[in-house]
């Protein structure tokens, strides 16, 4: 069988340990790698080319992905996905495996649906809020960047007697915001999917700076738009003089941890496998402590919820 | 209910963040924590003190355990166990929190028996070699430490072709061993759960290093006891010049990754909860992506074995 | 001699290795060596301690210090002068080693004036930015940490085909921007010194876009103030779309480097030395690869100015 | 001018950033660049090829050297060296760049008295062993990579009471060793330069660990031969449970740090200069803080002597 692999939407740590893992599998399973390069920007415009061992020797260590991503509006307009089509018939590619999110399984839930294009998508986002999995390749390697950059803030934190407000990534979801404060020591963590008591907060570090705390950390997940707000709360009703740091695509890059080096080889096995015996257009998910599958519209129809025990265990913090 | 917290045998990254949730979550649950410094040495030297919110600041982020820990022959004394119940008595102790590995776990067991104190095993070890839990703390923060070595030694090993032999950890469990040789690109893996046919490696070496393969990595595990042997083959049958390099104790030591922090404190939280609910002598574990508990007895009555899918997934190499 | 080190304005890197070796040389040399902590500040409210070999074990490799550092709008005023002067005839106290940068070196010189109190100031900033020294403590260690940012930042940049910014510390210096974009392979440099030719590096670019370049990485110098300008002429004129990352203080944090931590310790034995044979207001000052002294007076009454060999190297970018 | 760079001998971090700066520099001085790959071996067997910018995009943060290196036993029999020669004739080489100690040297020297060819060399080695330049490339990356080696190991000796021996490379030199026992926090360190007094260092240690030292830190130099000696005067006269660490190649990869990218850049540009100049033997080096030139012959009769000030300073410790 003929199968490629394709970025889709923004990159994520462990995409080339996956890669990699796709071209010795499947080659050894006796199918045919191919590579659709720069997602589907590049299907579009025909960057196709067959790969094997040697494009992939060295790669495992590098953040990013060798094949390239992109967000593609084109394939949005059903005459671009036509031309898309074609270029896979070309090639004679008989199934693709898509690392992406939840847009990127839309926009092939679609192209399935219209030609009847195989496909398996691996949940590929550090931001960990695709419905139906509890993990999605690249968090372990963001969540530890960003335990690196906080853990150097502490260091200055705590020399200078500060309050500091760590911006991190995740869109909607605080998932990456809620496990930073829960292991890195933060006082405050503000997210989408709880409420923030600043009442209760300011009484509660007021009394602690009293007694000789000598820093405050706040994390905030992006997607509550409250960064600046918080640093303003801690200056003014706290007195503290705050730094804010935006963490940005820090977060994004850097060599995969084994983790997502691991979980990259494994999403890539268990969807060619899935391929190979017919899958038709299945998200692979790692739900309690093993993969899975789930339908693509399952996935895609319904919103990622952040798991009940995390929201409990950030009560412990103001 | 007074509890206190002890390292025992070899030490693990996890166990600082362990003991700061320790310290945190049993002050909230209304308890009192307890530090045992040393190790059962120190229990029986009555090395033991009140643990406040002070003595667990700044320190999530360091290697160590800052409680110490040790090897305690002098316990396997019954007179010196007697001495060890009085400390605790003396000191009020109604329960205690063992970070370590079978051989703690064992002793506990023992002591349990004898004087009936209260305990839960936490599953400390780089090794990952505890019956019944799929996951050990410390095990991530040293895979990683081993993965950022072999990327160092492959740039060197790529530059100058040559073959190199890196020894693992482990003990008798190839799982370090094993794991590196899948997520960082090794030719070569022998662990002593597994037969290594040296023929045919030869031979599928001898192929790729005609068609232009720049060099070898053979990551070999201690309990193998193999680690020279495979240099002389490497040097002799394949004439490669070789280089050994014995990563020892780098493998344990290291700012614990999220993943150490988070599984540090879990297994302490769960643990905690099982003693304020009249836990007697239990293991907590990791398994199918949830934590659970085991008797003492069913753990160290029985050896751990290598998941036989790392097994089959490690064919596809030598 | 009974001396004592403080820490003045903002933290560096490289602190806590010259506040070990500060307590370990002098003890050496005879003298009694005290701390005073949180800075000016603490030296008004007679934070001071008798220091010893136990205060400085484990600390060599850890950020920020360990006796704190502040700004002293207070010490400004005269009479909190008197009461600092009054703190350190108290405990003894015949000579300071001050950890800081010029504005600490200016409030020293006037303290040294009115009350004629010994000091050596060691530059200590990651900034770069005193006159008389080509190097101060902190800044190899804020490069490496801006390095690892940006290897991060490209992972993902080449594989989106996209521009970021990253702006660096540095106030009114743009060391820590030339020195990046030198040495992390950045396409546009923006700093104080230097004028930037905007319709230059467009058609350069522009050229470079065009023959198949993936993606353009700009540094730009806090005391520009033009980050969000020059993300704004990348997306408008470059049509790139771009992202910004502002480092803020992770450039102050972290283990401090082998460099550092041989200049802290260096710098300091130097300092002590002078102090030892009768200084009286120098600063310890590194040139043409060796350790020097300079009167206060002459450093804090001049400008850094940007090695002119720096600002050639730079005209290869743009 | 058409100028080839090699690497030669064992491979050093900052080889990468020293050869993407050969390109790009020559290219700007108008000259024409080309790449000789794997060392001596390579020119015999004619592997070199003309380069471009492309080949150097993206490599400034990979350890080793892209363009191989090696050790050459038949370039120093005369019949292969006018095989090299003729390689070279055949391409229109006119001068060589290379990045090797100085057995590579001393090739090139004898090389040039044959063939006069024009060359210059970069100092690059790890050891920091060669003769009249304070620096070698590849040094500060090695010495951070200790360091990271050495912190984790102090992590776990402190938690346990133990006795740590490190073994460092550096040949004859004891570089590395005494530098990383000086910015490390070693209590031991034996390098072949300097007397070791087993007796005093009994002493002082016993009184120590009596006054409660928890831990002791040897860092030993390859070139004394006495590592596993080392270990056994830990375990047998002071009592300590000792383990040895051999880091071994970890010690040669790695991203190179912003010293070596600088040093490799600044390194190479001295040398172009110098080629276009009329240079025709000359090694480039690092002395006071400037870069400067010296004759091949100078460089490759004398041996590096460990500089006095770091005697002096090891004399602390023991």
């Amino acid at each position: 069988m003929v199968i490629a692999i394709m970025g889709s939407g923004g990159d994520a740590p462990g995409m080339n340990p996956a890669i990699k893992r796709f071209v010795e599998y499947l080659s050894e399973r006796g199918g045919t790698p191919y590579f659709i390069y720069d997602g589907l920007e590049g299907l579009i415009d025909g960057k196709i080319g067959r790969a094997d061992y040697g494009d992939v020797a060295g790669i495992i260590h590098r953040g990013g992905a060798i094949i390239g991503s992109s967000r593609s509006p084109r394939f949005f307009e059903a005459p671009w996905r036509e031309v898309a089509f074609k270029r896979l018939q070309e090639a004679g590619i008989e199934g693709i495996v898509v690392l992406g999110g939840d847009g990127s399984f839309r926009a092939m839930e679609l192209f399935h649906r219209e030609f009847g294009v195989p496909f398996v998508g691996i949940p590929t986002t550090i931001d960990n809020d695709i419905y139906g999995t509890q993990y999605c390749l690249g968090v372990d390697t963001a969540l530890n960047a960003i335990r690196d950059a906080v853990d150097r803030i502490r260091d200055t934190a705590s020399t200078l007697k500060r309050a500091f407000v760590v911006e991190t990534m995740g869109r909607e979801c605080g998932y990456l915001a809620a496990m930073t404060a829960l292991t890195c020591g933060a006082e405050v963590c503000l997210i989408p999917e709880v409420d923030f008591n600043e009442k209760v907060a300011t009484a509660i570090l007021r009394e602690e700076l009293e007694r000789g705390r000598r820093y405050i950390l706040a994390i905030v997940a992006e997607g509550t738009k409250r960064t600046l707000g918080v640093a303003r709360w801690l200056e003014e009703d706290l007195g503290m003089e705050t730094r804010v740091t935006i963490l940005g695509h820090i977060q994004r890059g850097g060599n995969p941890t084994v983790r997502d080096r691991l979980m990259g080889a494994s999403f890539v096995v268990h969807g060619i496998d899935h391929l190979l015996q017919g899958g038709e257009r299945e998200i692979v998910i790692y739900d309690g402590g093993k993969l899975g599958l789930l339908p693509v519209e399952e996935v895609t129809s319904q919103s990622y919820r952040l798991d009940p025990e995390i929201v409990k265990l950030l009560n412990f913090l103001d």
